[in-house]
């Protein structure tokens, strides 16, 4: 199933695209349909309105997550070819649900930064409660992915020893537009995926998420060990080579540019960054 | 003034304290009651039903929040005998609502640690909707302050470059028990103010809020810069010398303990520690 949360006139909804069509799920987004202990039983018998696809205006795809934990330093490649030593532990940074935005709204540019980068990643959905899960309760508590363009404002980033202050800001983080239940996807829990971020057409990033160093399910067994995961609470699992701030030279977001965070088998994140 | 939640049997609710009795405050917690937009003058008002203060059950004095931001190497006395230059940004983590516990909440020490810490902090607590706010802007925003105390599981805080994953654990930090409105307080929005940390009646941390390199109305207008804030978010205001992990031989919370958190004028967490 491919489920969403839609902007309409009279609000948002959490809707699942069937036959090119977005039925209404009777809830007005993801994260309260997911709270739903029958979710899955309700998004496979729903047959309300009906919304025009093509025309959706995606909000994101959990509007307002409990919580936003992404990871970094995941990829194998990018650490190995860094000379970096492979981690013990995932590092663990937080958003909060003031930083998302939908998968085709501008990305506006802070005035405050001259060091916008991009950074793809496949997110994790949580679609049951879990605290200290166990195997097979972590890989159940995975409602789906989505994608989610975790974007940065490096010189806040860098500012101090904690990322934090570079990763909350407001309204800059496009996350959908879709999530994808496991079964659709191959790997299921723990998929292998393109992952791929294109600037203006050009290649940024591109890796493959069989190369994650914690998976899926080992991410939502590290934290809910730590805090407990409530449906629709994210997990981004962390970004691939090729983010602007490491090239050389290096290239941030300006303003003007078409961003495509892309997730193969779940969809894309599209988006034109503005000056305000 | 002085708000607070309590727990009822019919749920949580939003009082302030009036000739030792709590007054219900017309919603269903603290949160809620700052998201209209005229709180001050409801609160006046108010004289709905009444709970014995002395009997209170109080929940997280905003249970809800919908960011919790702490502020590390903030006071300037402990960055100067740690023989550090003073930092020229706040240091910004953080925390999430699952997070918080009330003011006289046991802290169940998690068995994945040995080494919890305490943390006293002012912090504050928002009672408008700001972002990019000016000088007076972000004074008006302060609702009033309240205690935290920003329990730590530095074993888990140092595993990775990122303090996150030792700061946000589930139910372990006591933030309360009454937020009280700067018209209270000496120096009002900036106030001076004793913070204070005892373990079994040892004293651990003393120092002075007037002593914050980063004071309220500064934290405000910095974080606020880059995401809003919403009535009911807090912010830590960081924590003095003093803490268990700083120590020679480091002492750590291991269980049975009593930890008073405490902010002259405005309260104290009262909270014993137990296993699980």
């Amino acid at each position: 199933m491919r489920l969403a949360t839609i902007r309409t006139p009279g609000g948002t909804r959490a809707v699942k695209l069937e036959d090119g069509t977005l039925v209404d799920l009777g809830a007005e987004d993801l994260g309260v349909f997911l709270g739903h202990a029958e979710w899955e039983r309700a998004a496979a018998a729903a047959s309300g309105p009906a919304y025009d696809a093509e025309r959706a205006d995606f909000a994101p795809v959990v509007p307002r997550p409990s919580k936003v934990i992404c990871v970094g330093h995941n990829y194998t490649g990018h650490i190995k070819e860094m000379g970096r030593e492979l981690p013990a532990y995932p590092t663990l940074f937080p958003k909060f649900a003031d930083s998302l935005i939908g998968a085709r709204d501008d990305i506006v540019k802070p005035p405050e930064t001259d060091a916008l980068d991009w950074e793809v990643e496949l997110a994790v959905v949580i679609g049951r409660p879990v605290r200290r899960a166990g195997e097979q309760e972590a890989a159940a508590a995975i409602a789906g992915f989505t994608v989610m363009n975790d974007v940065s404002v490096r010189d806040w980033q860098f500012r101090t020893v904690e990322w934090t202050q570079g990763k909350i800001w407001d309204s800059c983080t496009p996350v959908g537009p879709y999530l994808v239940t496991p079964d659709e996807l191959p790997g299921g829990v723990r998929p292998a995926l393109t992952v791929r971020t294109t600037v203006d057409g050009r290649v940024m990033q591109q890796d493959d998420t069989a190369t994650l160093l914690f998976d899926p399910v080992h991410l939502v067994r590290y934290v809910s060990t730590v805090v407990r995961l409530n449906p629709g609470d994210l997990i981004a699992t962390g970004t691939p080579a090729g983010v602007g701030h490491a090239r050389d030279p290096k290239v941030y977001l300006t303003g003007g540019e078409s961003v495509v965070t892309e997730v193969e088998g779940i969809g894309a994140c599209v988006n034109r960054v503005v000056r305000p």
